[in-house]
């Protein structure tokens, strides 16, 4: 028994180098970061978090605050599975998804984190520990890249080390993806694995012929070519091409990844938005048994260590949003493979002192 | 053009006279009443408003002061469906459904207010105006009511003027279930239109079992059986005991709406919480196409408009949260219909004197 005795939110609006933008989410400028800290009557913290495109934080870190915090307070910090589960059934006619899955994913984190600093036991070794190391590709917000910046872009990933790269399309005419595609293709030649993502902007026919017309680049998946919630749509568009299929990162509770899961050849959950690990673990569970290979969106210096842990743990996404810039130990790769932390904990220590200036006061 | 100039939410906390309980949300000792007011530069206002079982509100208030309010100053409030929609894209990453659905709920029904105010037509005409009366019955929270309690309730109900009543189910047995509604079927004699609701707290082979055992005694419609996600198997237990089901209020988007409606007898949209009364009209659409009465969950003083105007409207629920008792005109109902107000906007005027001793500081 370790008493809960305190849950606090924090939010941190965080600028990005440049204006970021994909098909559907506009321009980014900076993304929200909000942290949870629980605090145990022996003593103990952890500290989780969750992030979003720059909009949603402060609603998230209320929901911490006002619904989260009372509820978990005077509770035993050891049952994090059961508390994840039970803060989503006590909020469930606010939530099923939603701002709700991004708060107790926080939460969630955050009560991982202080189960072992406990234990003593490192995330990638508590969630499994088939590897300490996974794969893992760089992935672009460069819609609004031109030609010659978007190589160079890739030229960036190639040179930190990376062998696999994802660039967004859904340009205003099918022609200029294909234009960018063949573009980033030549430059990075036969070997390195490419992925494209369309941020759900096209209809299911318009994917199927952008599917079949970029066949010949030989294109390792097709993310969100379509609105995540026509989850079968997903495996017509991979039956009608030969390309395979993905998505994740806009799926918020377990429902909706079993809906999903027929569908896609990769699953890429975010423990920011899905019931943190806890409900990341049970999404890997559900795809091991649907034999599909678990990745990840966002959050690199988190999921390094949930994706590592898996026997079929699939790619690691190394996003723009550079979280990790702002942690002890921003992700470390070595022979093109991303390595998991091995301290207590989850592995992921904010440096507070480069996140306070962005703070918001709540 | 009206050009949006402000756009102010507010939290109010409004005791219920008792603590109602039903099988999942726990105890009821409140609700949270959240409002939202548009000012446009003709000097037009509108109000709108979400609520919820006393969980949610501050995260619902945030939302709309620091994600809708930006988003929607400077724009065209003539464009209601536009912007409801607009509003649902630009959050989609931190929504499809959730938190989202009932903050742009709020701020819909406003713009809608405004809107009909402008043009001087009631909502019950703008939104169809197939009659201006509806079939009304009353909803209890009385799951935590012993028997003779739930018999005094029901004579309450028919007191005011109601011929048809819900009650809960959900005891810790069948037996238990099966008695409160036989003693509620004699008590109301086989005249009185009787409905249950399990708030999703059986699974799908005791619901079948249940409804079985309570085909005898009438039962319009067993409401929320299962879990809300699975869609499918609503009508598994209509086919396998003949009795008609429904669901709804936990619906938030139109992508769940239309994967419900093939498997519902009733749909129950609340215009709370399913992107306000241009998602509710939207459902109302989709039902009709698919041969489904449109009901209603909850907020009856404006539902009663939406109900009414429907060619296909079915059953209002008059539900237990009595917001009507914080605005200038509760609802009315005259030979047991509930009738929609015939004033230019939604209908709905809270008497803020009332509404103030129970505001929250945001
Ligand atoms: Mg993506
Ligand atoms: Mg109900």
């Amino acid at each position: 028994m370790a008493r809960i005795t305190d849950v606090t939110a924090r939010l941190f609006t965080v600028p990005l180098d440049e204006i970021l933008v994909d098909a559907k989410h506009g321009d980014h400028s900076h993304f929200h970061l909000i942290t949870a800290t629980v605090t145990l009557d022996d003593g103990r913290t952890g500290t989780g978090y969750t992030y979003n495109g720059g909009r949603g934080g402060h609603a998230t870190a209320a929901m911490i605050t006002h619904d989260l915090a009372p509820f978990l307070v005077e509770q035993d910090a050891e049952n994090v599975e059961q508390l994840t589960h039970a803060m989503d059934e006590h909020l469930h006619y606010v939530g099923r998804g939603g701002i709700l899955s991004f708060a107790i994913s926080a939460v969630d984190i955050a009560l991982w984190d202080a189960r072992l600093k406990g234990t003593g036991q490192s995330l990638v070794q508590a969630a499994g520990g088939a590897s300490d190391r996974c794969k893992a590709y760089a992935g672009g917000i460069d819609l609004g890249f031109d030609l010659p910046k978007l190589l160079d872009s890739i030229r960036t990933y190639l040179a930190r080390g990376h062998n696999a790269v994802k660039i967004k399309i859904g340009q205003p005419t099918q022609a200029e993806d294909l234009d960018r595609i063949k573009a980033v293709r030549d430059f990075i030649g036969p070997d390195i694995t490419f992925m494209v993502d369309a941020n759900y902007s096209m209809t299911t026919d318009q994917a199927i012929s952008m599917a079949k017309a970029m066949k010949q680049f030989d294109i390792e998946w097709f993310e969100e070519p379509i609105e995540p919630d026509h989850f079968e749509d997903f495996a017509k568009i991979r039956d009608a091409s030969g390309i395979k299929v993905a998505q994740g990162e806009n799926l918020h509770t377990l429902h909706e990844f079993r809906r999903a899961l027929p569908h896609v050849d990769f699953i890429q959950p975010d423990a920011s938005n899905c019931l943190g690990i806890t409900g990341w673990l049970e999404v890997a569970k559900m795809a091991k048994d649907a034999n599909v290979p678990v990745c990840s969106h966002g959050m690199q210096e988190l999921h390094v260590s949930l994706v590592s842990s898996q026997p079929h743990g699939g790619w690691l996404e190394v996003h723009s949003f550079p979280i990790d810039r702002y942690t002890t130990r921003p992700l470390v790769t070595e022979d093109h493979l991303a390595v998991a932390p091995d301290v207590p904990g989850i592995g992921v220590e904010f440096d507070w002192s480069k996140l306070t200036p962005h703070e918001i006061t709540l």
